[in-house]
């Protein structure tokens, strides 16, 4: 079950200017909802970040190609199929959904942003987009995030979302983000799936840059297998409909309030993914400390959040920290100064002078990984920066859905 | 169950100039031998590969500070604790048991290589060196090779040893060699633990080149879970008892022939820690061709290998290709020419022009996936360099060894 992490959503609050839905158009083998479509109102700016995975599904290629040619007006998201490894059959299929979707919709197939979850390798089926998007399009209400955060789940156990008001000068801002993913989570320059909208208004060069950066902090830093999906992708819609001026000047007070305040959501969201990885029992933190740079913080960071021998000792609540040792010592970073680095479990020292510490009791170990949230410290005595990993143990159930996942 | 393996061992040669045993000294807290040696005769060259994991254990570094003062005269080595993660104390510990070493079997500390193998961050007990070390070497025999094969073994199932008679220039040359290993698993520059040997007289620094080499296409060619050991360790060691003239030449026709020989060897060891992996049920060879590099080629393999979808979906014998090709588009290859590359599930073409192919069917996919040993080829469009690199899949035994390793 997910670690920390309940069915029921908290108060998701509208955006103005964004309608969403959610429907079973049977694109989904199993019963539940696959199509979710959110309208944008003319004047919404949207910036976007996608795998880096080379073999990218269809859509992302499509996703791409269309917001360089326009502003969209529609996100479309299906799950249960992620039209990756389709070759051409598969874009046609991208293409002909956009065009469906344009005509119901009342705009171009350009102004569509497609995207799409699932299996790997089969081509998109069209026909269920037919009586799908109709019945999506009539549903489109500004109180559809709760709906649309189900609709776009896959192997996900609970439904995603984070809603936050703030203040900004004296303005009332509100940000709403959803997101799904659970396995073939080691995200790249973006998430399985998130879409984050606030009514602020903020220049599209600003909103990039904003997405980016949060990004770069939230989904771009955690794991749970180490497989970069081919369909990664997460927006940030910007409507302007606060009374808030629009932010345009990236050192400005309200610029660093609002990024700061996207930055959290995404991260909720992210961790959110990690809380329902793949038979998670466990959430695991991962601060790495005193680095020379962060991409050598984060490089130590992952290392250890990928080893299935640390993750499974978490899931036996087996404090066998000669494993994460083990890992941070072939991280692959140079001249590493193994008497200097300190380990900790939660606030136990463990290791110091190139062994374990002598205040350290396996006892101490014990109590800590009994828990169901756990953070490691990694102090690497280089320098001053810093990152943070969140990641979950590997258990039998890992193995018990990825096995099953298609059968 | 290991795959394709028995515990039963082939004949193994004797190599004329070493002798071994292995005995119980009490260092394994479950049953079984833990402590082996190995007596060389004056006049053998020994070669020697070790972990690049920096926080390799005290005895690496110790075996590696020995070998550049002396030629060896015993290799020891003990099973049920790796003194890894031990500091100081660590290496206090590992001099010591040389310093015994070497007085009951009559040399200097320096000509003693110890090697350790068991678990992480316990300082290694020296007193049950003082009965096992005479033990021992009461019982050193040419005939001891399968007594060391079972001696060094941890979580390892069965036992692995190859022997190999061969003619060259008309003198008969003899290859043995000895290897454990089952977790903690992808070496770099070395294995969990290799003892190999000819009777062939080869010179020390062709001896070194010539192991070096093998290990690139042997043990650094396998993975069981992507964690490399802090006490990996190889040695080949030439005892020059054969009729064969000394090899002294890179060029030559003996040198190739032992060489390939010594590869073939290695090779089959490195296989054998791969069908014993842990919690293995089936037995993976991935080959990657028309690679600009050799380089590339092994990051693609080893991609595939390290992903635990991959390995889950093999073990649920689910031809899951999309996976696979998740894999490589996510390896780090610049420029990928995605609608050229193919990928072959055993001899059936699944992938090619970016998508699936038209003549594959998942009937041809089921068929090779239930079978127990399984080929993937991926061909990259873009050179002539291949690599191969196997590996195993992820059961849930993998998660149950490893959960209770130390329980």
């Amino acid at each position: 079950m997910p670690v920390g992490l309940s069915d029921q959503m908290p108060e998701l609050f509208p955006i103005a200017g964004m309608r969403l839905s959610s429907v079973r158009a049977g694109i989904k083998k199993r019963a539940g909802h696959d199509l979710v479509l959110i309208e944008l109102d003319e004047g919404c700016n949207t910036a976007a970040v996608f795998t880096k995975n080379d073999f990218c599904a269809a859509p992302v290629t499509l996703a791409k190609a269309h917001l360089v040619a326009h502003q969209p007006k529609v996100l479309m998201i299906n799950s249960g199929n992620a039209n990756a490894g389709t070759g051409e059959a598969g874009m046609q299929a991208a293409q002909a959904t956009c065009t469906m979707a344009a005509k119901v919709m009342g705009c171009e197939p350009e102004q569509v942003l497609p995207f799409s979850t699932g299996v790997i390798g089969e081509v998109l089926p069209v026909t269920p987009f037919e009586v799908g998007l109709p019945a999506a399009a009539a549903e489109l209400s500004v109180t559809g995030w709760a709906a649309a955060a189900r609709g776009i789940m896959t192997t996900d156990i609970v439904p995603k979302a984070v809603s936050k008001k703030l203040d900004i000068d004296g303005h009332a801002v509100t940000i709403t983000g959803i997101a799904k993913g659970s396995g073939m989570i080691h995200p790249n320059m973006a998430t399985m799936l998130g879409y984050v909208a606030t009514d602020a208004a903020v220049s599209l060069p600003l909103l990039q840059k904003m997405l980016t950066d949060a990004t770069d902090d939230s989904f771009n830093s955690i794991t749970v297998d180490g497989d970069t999906s081919t369909n990664d992708a997460c927006t940030l819609t910007a409507t302007g409909r606060s009374s808030l001026p629009e932010i345009s000047d990236a050192h400005s007070v309200a610029y660093a309030q609002l990024s700061e305040a996207v930055t959290q959501v995404l991260t909720e969201l992210a961790t959110m993914i990690v809380r329902d990885g793949e038979g998670a029992t466990k959430f695991i933190t991962i601060r790495v400390e005193e680095a020379a740079s962060k991409a050598e913080a984060k490089q130590v960071g992952f290392t250890i959040a990928h080893s299935p021998l640390v993750k499974t000792a978490f899931f036996a609540s087996d404090p066998n920290w000669g494993r994460i040792l083990a890992a941070v010592g072939r991280a692959g970073l140079d001249n590493l100064n193994l008497t200097a680095i300190r380990l900790y479990l939660g606030d136990a020292c463990i290791v110091e002078n190139g062994g374990r510490s002598p205040t350290y009791t396996e006892e101490q170990g014990a109590a800590v990984m009994k828990e169901a949230e756990i953070t490691i410290t990694v102090k690497l005595a280089r320098g001053t920066a810093a990152a943070t990993i969140y990641t979950c143990d590997f258990s039998y159930d890992y193995v018990k859905i990825n096995a099953e996942y298609r059968s």
